[in-house]
């Protein structure tokens, strides 16, 4: 090994020490630390945070990556560590190109945005969120020309997401996805609303919790590479292959909630802790396109999660732990889980309606970046497509433009991704069976496991190392299409009849 | 301020950021970290480690603690500054007396000697560990004669954990109270043994949560200013009186453990959560006197836990959250409870025989220090004081002079600080009741935290500004002595009869 290569290992090493106490810092934020010390914890992340954005951005580090990224040198690297001086050389250049005032500027910009998104959302009133998204766009603009001078700014924000898609490949998955999925929807709906008889029910957290471990651990998730706790909202944090920790949020009269982000963050978690072990601690163990790690989530949410033949084997044992589901037939329960009903809310919707959700968001992204149509016609353009994809109108700004976070802290581009891990997993699933056999099969003999090590193999081994694009061709060995999961509803809830 | 006590709060501020990530690793090993990431995050804590001794001991912080201790600016520090930087000083003191090679061979020898000890228990076989156990003697009075030129090794070893208590002062309270607690011992356990009906049914984890959570509240600890996790062993963590963080471990078939260990780890915690405010972040606001800290979990534990009155409001309580003991009277809960049977192992002994296992503790660090025996001689030692103070001997090493962990690290002098947290007890005990009046009347009618609030402001807030000798004065107006411990355990054990 190279004495410069020694030499950035060693720095890396360091920087993932500071890296895992913020990590570590923010798991107590969310999982434990008590009201009282909250500040405290959070003064001390602050701290982390800002020694390791030193760290991160120093001159030592671009010089160790500039002569590593010399032609010789980085001949002599490994996959592993030409990814690493590749990407993080990449983006010091693009960090490299903002003015440190402006960063600084945006920073501070995008923290009273957020906290003005929090109170217009309360307020439920657009209008005093408004300035600050307007400040959110114009620097996001500016952000990009300085990072990727001469590039159409909304092409740059998918970049961050999903490297290598673009709005042109979007334009044409979200209208062919559109276009098929509108009249299905109308045709969905039609037919009655079914009976669901257990919500209501009581359900003791603690009984919940022994469901979801019984359910990571049959869907593949690894406890002795990770654990999980309790917070306000479900999410999935790691320090790597070897620790990766799942929250989960539970709600006493619905077990529904619980079971689903369960077995959603376990996908998450179960993806980062089978990625490429000779790449821990580098950003190759680590999948940064959101739309590829989301659509592991979903696959075990979705595509394996909302279907009989997953809970044929489970559901006894299921009731078993939560009597209040006792005289819940599998079908009863199945149908409760696969019910489509259009709703205000992006985070609560069924799989048939989400896409739509995100959709709508994608235009009025569009709207501001390509068009350019200014911050007070949102709500009214929001409510408008709302309307027209799923009949349904907000009734005021909270439940309406002001639902999601992601706009207050300049997340454009990032909604997309949320869609294209469901259009990936039409993919994954056409091939899937093409390769292992019927699905129902295999889960109704409670085989998950098979298909659990099949996506270990296909997906989450390659980490961050290859592109969604290169994943698509390598696993499906087809182009981006929407088709496959339009033929998944097709056959779901129009023929197989659920609603 | 001047700027020398500024530059100095600012270091002081930097330093707990790492010590924070130091607890909060920690915590995290012994609460969360799962069996495959536990090494990345036991390496982390040793670089953090490794970072707060370097800016722990650095030249840096000496100058500043010198300039600091110079008479006009130290005369215009408050009584806080006063302190930290009086104690602060005096460590740093100490520690540059101590050769750098020295030290780094005392912490290489004591990390293998730590070893040495589980393989030997393990074995069961105290030659295993004689030789490291005769090293870490030898280092410890070479140590001590760095640290602490022509004093006692013995007192500057008990001088670590109870500041300005001698071994002088432990004779005569240690002789007291064996003289008394001999001969009452033996008329105790002539009684006949009560019988217990509890112990082997089911308790639920999840329940013996409940009841913890209820006790901890009963009792007076603030769970905004903290929380609760599982460990393999309980203990009491904190980051000050903001955050202090409590562990359980529950037994299937056993509920009154964790119950003790909440009340006991509860005590431990209120008196972290109850230290000076304006001290906070500063050696003041932590008591690091081992037998004062003890005293208050004590306290709690054994002068209000294991009594009747205690109960009598709680009781019904745990009985509807534990329905296995719901055919148990409370006469019968607490007979078990405060029941008294000589046994081999300390940290399971009730406390009456308790006393007696630190005492042999103590004499066998006085035949070690004092009159120089060889290691050899050790367990045949302690097997004879066991059979001579609580009439049962030791079938192995384990069970015997192996048990515990504290010499291996040559943590000698710590044994008496337990001893002495009950023997302020008897004191602090006898000072409550003139000052409020009949404890059984108070905790009968559930007002506990008149007696939580009395410890708040008479111990708990000095933090670590007085020492214990101090304390006893002013709280008792007294000096140490055992009577008060022996009358308690005369009327508790002699005339009301329990065994």
């Amino acid at each position: 090994m190279s004495q410069k290569l020694y030499e950035f290992q060693k720095y890396l090493e360091k920087l993932n020490y500071y890296r895992r106490a913020c990590t570590l810092m923010s798991w107590d934020l969310y999982t434990a630390a008590p009201k009282q010390g909250y500040a405290d914890m959070a003064d001390a992340l602050t701290w982390f945070s800002t020694e390791e954005f030193s760290l991160s951005t120093s001159d030592e580090l671009y010089e160790m990556l500039t002569m590593l990224s010399e032609e010789e040198e980085y001949n002599a690297l490994d996959e592993v560590w030409k990814y690493t001086v590749r990407t993080m050389k990449k983006d010091l250049d693009e960090r490299r190109r903002v003015p440190k005032d402006f960063y600084a500027s945006f920073v501070a910009a995008q923290s009273m945005s957020m906290k003005a998104w929090e109170e217009a959302k309360r307020a439920s009133d657009f209008s005093l969120f408004a300035p600050h998204l307007q400040k959110m766009i114009d620097m996001t603009i500016q952000m990009a020309a300085y990072t990727h001078p001469g590039k159409e700014t909304y092409d740059v924000l998918l970049d961050q997401y999903e490297e290598g898609v673009t709005a042109q490949d979007i334009d044409k998955v979200f209208g062919e996805l559109k276009e098929g999925l509108l009249p299905m929807l109308r045709r969905i709906i039609s037919r009655p609303v079914p009976e669901c008889r257990f919500i209501g029910r009581g359900y003791d957290p603690d009984a919940q919790k022994k469901v979801q471990e019984l359910l990571l651990k049959y869907i593949g998730f690894n406890m002795d590479a990770g654990c999980t706790a309790e917070s306000e909202h479900p999410f999935t944090l790691g320090f790597g292959s070897r620790d990766v920790r799942i929250t989960n949020h539970y709600h006493v009269d619905n077990p529904v909630n619980a079971i689903f982000s369960a077995i959603h963050e376990g996908g998450h978690g179960i993806f980062d802790q089978n990625t490429l072990p000779e790449a821990y601690g580098t950003p190759a163990a680590a999948c940064s396109n959101m739309g590829v790690h989301e659509s592991q989530s979903r696959f075990f949410e979705n595509i394996l999660g909302r279907r009989l033949s997953f809970w044929k084997p489970v559901y006894p044992k299921i009731q078993a732990i939560l009597p209040a589901l006792a005289d819940i037939s599998l079908e009863e329960f199945v149908r409760e889980i696969c019910h489509v009903q259009p709703s205000m809310i992006r985070t609560e919707a069924d799989e048939v309606t989400y896409p739509l959700h995100v959709i709508l968001r994608y235009e009025i992204e569009q709207a501001i970046f390509r068009d350019h149509i200014p911050v007070e016609q949102l709500p009214e353009l929001w409510n408008q497509k709302m309307k027209e994809y799923l009949g349904i109108c907000p009734a005021n700004d909270a439940e309406g433009i002001l639902q999601d976070m992601h706009w207050s802290d300049a997340s454009f581009g990032y909604f997309p991704s949320y869609l294209l891990g469901s259009i990936y997993d039409g993919m994954f699933l056409e091939t899937i069976e093409s390769e292992l056999g019927d699905l129902d099969e295999i889960l109704s003999r409670g085989d998950i496991l098979k298909i659990t090590h099949w996506l270990n193999e296909k997906i989450h081994r390659t980490g961050g190392m290859e592109k969604p694009k290169e994943i698509l061709a390598r696993v499906c060995g087809k182009e981006l299409t929407a088709r496959p999961l339009l033929d998944y509803f097709y056959q779901k809830y129009v023929k197989e009849g659920f609603r």
